[in-house]
C-alpha cells in the first residue's frame, strides 16, 4: 500500500450520528493524520454491536453527538505516528475497544483485561481525549467513539487498541470472520471460557440470544456444557435449524412473554429439579434481567456473569441472602479478553474450524445502506450484519 | 460417659429468648432423646456470634419464639439416635450451623459448602422440622436455632451438622479454641482462604472488626497479604497493641466517623494509589456497607466477599458499569468450609500452632451470665466471650 496521505488529513466518507436515535448521515468527514502512538486505518469491513445502539439513543453524557459511531471491525494500516514499532503500514488489524499496553500492572496480570494505563475516554483518544474526526464543510469537530470509531472509511486508533491479524496466504482470516472477533462474538465466547470457565457438565442459560448470547452458548457447547438454556423474547430466535439458537448450542428455549404469571428464574428451577443453572449470562443490557439471572443461578457455587451494558448505568439489585448461599456475579468487558493475546489464539482457532463462525454473519451490505444494519439490528432480525467500507449492495446476501 | 439418659428426656437448664431483643430467662427444659441420625449432645462451651444478636432482634420470621439460640459451642456425645455411625457417645464434637451429609450434589462438589440434601429449616431439625425442646413446667415446644441451639446444657443435633474432633493426648484442642471453629473464626479464615484465595501481595479492606473480620485479617496476613486495612466505628477496636487490630494483621486502620464528608471507598481508593483493594470482605452485616465494600474494590479483578448477615434481608446495591470492570462479588456461609473435611485440618493447624486462636477469646464467664455476654457483644467490647457451661464466674477473665 502506497503511503501518499501518510501526514495528511485524509478525506472520506463517515456515517455520522447526529443526535440521539436519528439515522446516522453519510457526511465528507477530515480524518487526521496518526499522532505519536496512534496508527490511521482504512476500515475494510465493521459490523454493529448492541453497544453501538445503547449509546445511539442515548440522550444524555456518555451519550455525544455529532459522532461517529462503530466498534466492530477490521481495517489496514494506512499510515502510523511516531513511536509505533508493533505494526507496520498495510498490516490487517483488527482495532478494539478495550486496551493493551502491555506494561500496567493490569496488562501483567493474568486476571484483569481492563488496562489500567490507558483508561476509557468517552468520545476521545485514549491518551489525549481530543477527536481525530472533523466535518470536512465546517471544520466542526466529531466525536469518536469506544476508542475505534469505525463507521468511517478512514478511523484513527492507539496502537495500544489495535491487533495484528495472523499473516501469510494460508492464515488469512476472511475479514468479515476477523470483525466479528473485534468485539461481540469474542465476548462471548470469552465469557465462557475465561470468565466463567464453564465446565463439562454444566447447565447454562444465557438470557438475550444475540451475537453475544448465542457466542456465549457455542463457547459453552465447545466446553462441554450438557445443558444450555436460552431466554430470549423474540420468538425468531428459537427457530430450530435456522442458524440462530439450536445450532450454535441452545437446547432449551424459554420465552419470558409464554409463562404466565412465572418469573423466569422459577422456570429454569422446574426445568433443572429445582436447583437454578450453574452459570447464568446476561447479554441483553437490563439490571432487571441482571436480578432475574442471579435468581436462575444455583446456591453453593451459582455465577452470573453480566456482560449486557445497561445505558441508565443503574445498580443490579442483589438480594444479600441469596449472595451468601455461595452465589456470586461478576461483570466483564469483552469476556475478560486481552485483545493482543486472546484475539490471535482465536483466530487460529477459526482458521482450524475448531471456532466456526460463520452462522453469526446473518447479513452483508454497503456502507451506504448503514441505516438498514440499525433497524435490523434494533428488529432483533439479524446477529451480525457486516457493513462492506466500498461494498456494493449484494442482494444475495439479504441485502435488498 | 455413662448413657443412664439415653432414649429418655433431659431435664437441664437453657437460656430461652422469649422476645425480641429481651433478655434470656433461665429455664428447666426438657431435651428429647435423639431421633435417628441424630445425637444428643452435652454442651462444654459455648460463645456467642453476631449471627444470634440478629435472630434475636429480629420481630418477625425467621425470627421466632420462644427458642434456644446460640450455634457456636463444642460439646460431648451424650447419646445417639439410631443409624448414626459416625460419632460415638462420649466423642467430642462441634455442632455446626451447616451441614454436611456427604452424598448430595454439593457436598460431593469441593465447589460447594451447602448441602442441598438438607435445607435450613428455621426453628427446626434439618429432617423433620420439629423441635427437641420443651418448657419442663408447661410443655410448651420451645423452637431450636440454626440446627445448634446451644444455649443449653443439652441439645439434639443432626449427625450430618456434627464434627468430631482430632482425638488423644496430645490431640485435644483445649474446648475454647475447638468453640471458635464452630462459627465465626472458621468463617473469616475460610472466606481469606478459600472464598477469596487470597495472594501474596494482595491489599485488603475488612469491613467490621469483630470475630469474623479480624478472622479475616488474620487469614489473609497468613496467606500474605502486605496491606491489611480495617474499617469500624468503634475505635476501640483500632487500638494496637491490643489482641484486636494490629496484632491480628490489621495494617491500617479506616474509622468511618474520622473522614469527613468522604465515603470509605474514597479514602480506600486514596490509600492504595486510586486503585482499590484486591479483596474487599464485608463483616458487619449491613447491605449499605456491602455496597460500600464493592465500590472500594478495584477494577479488573476486584473481589467483594459478602459474610455478614443483614437482618432485613435487603438487597445490595451493585452499579452495573463498576461490575462491568471486572469486579466480582461473592456471599458466602461459613467462609465456604465444608464442615467435617475443613474443621479438622483448622483444629490441627490450630495444635501446630501454625494458627493462632487465643486472641479471639477476649472473654469468659459462667452460664448463668449470657446476658452480660449479649451486652459485652453489642457494645462491642469482646470478640469472641466463651461461656461455660458448668462454669462458676471467673473474675480474671474478665467476668465481674
Ligand atoms: N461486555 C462487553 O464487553 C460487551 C460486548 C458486546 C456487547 N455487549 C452488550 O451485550 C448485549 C448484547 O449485545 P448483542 O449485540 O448480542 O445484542 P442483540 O441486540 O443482538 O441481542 C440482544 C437480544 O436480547 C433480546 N432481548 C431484549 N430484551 C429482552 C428481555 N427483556 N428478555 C429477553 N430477551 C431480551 C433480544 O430479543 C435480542 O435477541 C448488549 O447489551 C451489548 O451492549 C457487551
Ligand atoms: N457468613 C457466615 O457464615 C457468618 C458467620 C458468622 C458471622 N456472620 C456475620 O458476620 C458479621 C460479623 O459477626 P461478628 O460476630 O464478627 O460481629 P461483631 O459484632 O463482633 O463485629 C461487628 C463489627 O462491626 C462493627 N460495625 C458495626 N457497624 C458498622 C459500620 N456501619 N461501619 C463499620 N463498622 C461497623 C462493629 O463495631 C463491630 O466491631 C455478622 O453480620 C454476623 O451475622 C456470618
Ligand atoms: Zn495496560
Ligand atoms: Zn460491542
Ligand atoms: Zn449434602
Ligand atoms: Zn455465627
Amino acid at each position: 500500500m502506497e503511503q501518499r496521505n501518510a501526514g495528511n488529513p485524509i478525506r472520506c466518507k463517515a456515517a455520522v450520528s447526529k443526535a440521539p436515535g436519528q439515522p446516522l448521515e453519510m457526511e465528507e468527514v477530515e480524518v487526521a493524520p496518526p499522532r505519536a502512538h496512534e496508527v490511521r486505518l482504512k476500515i475494510i469491513c465493521t459490523s454493529l454491536c448492541h453497544t453501538d445502539i445503547t449509546f445511539w439513543r442515548m440522550k444524555d453524557f456518555p451519550g455525544m453527538f455529532p459522532s461517529v459511531l462503530g466498534h466492530e471491525a477490521v481495517g489496514v494500516v494506512e499510515s502510523v505516528g511516531d513511536h509505533v514499532q508493533e505494526v507496520a503500514v498495510g498490516d490487517t488489524v483488527v482495532p478494539v475497544f478495550l486496551a493493551q499496553c502491555g506494561e500496567c500492572p493490569d496488562c501483567l496480570s493474568p486476571r484483569s483485561n481492563i488496562c489500567s494505563a490507558l483508561p476509557y475516554r468517552p468520545g476521545g483518544m485514549p491518551r489525549d481525549g481530543t477527536t481525530r474526526f472533523s466535518l470536512a464543510a465546517t471544520g466542526e469537530p466529531v466525536h469518536g467513539f469506544l476508542c475505534v470509531s469505525s463507521f468511517a472509511e478512514y478511523t484513527v486508533v492507539d496502537v495500544a487498541h489495535v491487533v495484528k491479524l495472523p499473516a501469510g496466504p494460508e492464515l488469512a482470516l476472511p475479514p468479515e470472520k476477523a470483525c466479528l472477533l473485534s468485539c461481540g462474538v469474542a465476548t462471548g465466547v470469552g465469557a465462557a471460557w475465561k470468565v466463567a470457565a464453564v465446565e463439562s457438565g454444566s447447565t447454562v442459560a444465557v438470557f438475550g440470544l444475540g451475537a453475544v448470547g448465542l457466542a456465549v452458548a457455542q463457547g459453552s457447547r465447545m466446553r462441554g456444557a450438557k445443558r444450555i438454556i436460552g431466554i430470549d423474547l423474540n420468538p425468531g430466535k428459537f427457530e430450530i435449524g435456522t442458524p440462530t439458537g439450536k445450532k450454535l448450542g441452545v437446547t432449551d428455549f424459554v420465552n419470558p412473554n409464554d409463562i404466565g404469571d412465572k418469573n423466569v428464574s422459577e422456570v429454569i428451577k422446574e426445568m433443572t429439579g429445582g436447583a437454578g443453572a450453574d452459570y447464568c449470562f446476561e447479554c441483553i443490557g437490563l439490571v432487571s434481567v441482571m436480578a432475574e439471572a442471579f435468581k436462575s443461578s444455583r446456591t453453593g457455587w451459582g455465577k452470573t456473569v453480566v456482560l449486557g451494558v445497561d445505558g441508565s448505568a443503574a445498580p443490579v439489585s442483589v438480594p444479600s441472602f441469596d449472595l451468601m448461599r455461595g452465589r456470586s456475579v461478576v461483570g466483564s468487558l469483552f469476556g475478560g479478553i486481552k485483545p493482543k493475546d486472546d484475539i490471535p489464539v482465536l483466530a487460529h482457532k477459526c482458521l482450524d474450524k475448531e471456532l466456526e463462525l460463520d452462522d453469526f454473519v446473518t447479513h452483508q451490505m454497503g456502507f451506504h445502506e448503514i441505516n438498514r444494519a440499525f433497524d435490523l439490528l434494533t428488529q432483533g432480525k439479524c446477529l451480525r450484519c457486516i457493513i462492506w467500507m466500498d461494498g456494493a449492495c449484494s442482494e444475495e446476501n439479504g441485502c435488498s
